[in-house]
């Protein structure tokens, strides 16, 4: 079974599709120096990404979200719980962790399904 | 492919099954305040999870462990030891990262299928 | 369907296989006391694992990488980069994470398929 990617870079792809199955590498922000901004770009980009393969964020599998600051944990929620789909919400697992620059505060990889 | 959820909650789902793949949510507990006890709790979680799909330990394919202090390593270990089943172990990540609680002390996410 | 393992432990496998997805135990590496060193050791493990099944790293759909320090992640990815197959790379997320054991600077952990 072939493998499809998008956005493909020299050390990742943004996207790597088999079969029906689609991973995201793990999507950052700087457009925003608070969590809230980040993580509503972030998830505008899962948007995108999942887009191009005709998918919405109700096929979203699991979620593991990166915190850089683990206090910070309900401001991201409440952005999170706006954008999750009503009934359809994916497995998520939530921890903190440094990301790799200092300006990234919050870090989100999904899997999902076409 | 139709996603099926149990335990649909606002932000999450505690488990997602596409066709035979079931994505568990990282699970937590917190009815004690040491590791090994709250690791026997989360294994305890995770059986009525994949019980619900009719699902043994033995269909669990890998398994990624948080643990608030890495240093607890040994005692989570333990617990886990007798839990997993002889000659059908997951692949297996653990590292360490603070949690969304400061009393959690283990999260366990898993991967399973029927 | 059947899950065929290799390198089975008590407490984890090195490789479990379900249908065409193959997912490994994170790697670690102790033969190198850099990030550099540790890094070429854990991706040859990787080719070795997934090269029991017939499989080559342009198989590999996603990965995620620990790093005890988040500032050796450019170490880390120049040789990262070299490994990688051009035009075939995973989708990738990197945190920092304390490992198992002190001298664990880097861990790995693939999905891969047939």
């Amino acid at each position: 079974m072939q493998i499809e990617r998008t956005d493909i870079g020299d050390i990742m792809s943004q996207a790597v599709v088999h079969g029906d199955m689609i991973y995201l590498s793990g999507q950052v922000s700087s457009n925003s120096d608070d969590v809230a901004g980040q993580t509503r770009d972030i998830l505008d980009k899962i948007d995108t990404l999942l887009s191009r393969f005709g998918v919405q964020k109700t096929r979203i599998l699991s979620a593991t979200i990166y915190l850089a600051d683990i206090s910070t944990f309900s401001e991201m929620n409440e952005v999170w719980k706006k954008w999750v789909p009503v009934g359809a919400t994916p497995a998520r697992t939530t921890v903190e962790a440094k990301l790799a620059m200092p300006e990234f505060l919050v870090e989100i990889t999904v899997v999902a399904c076409r």
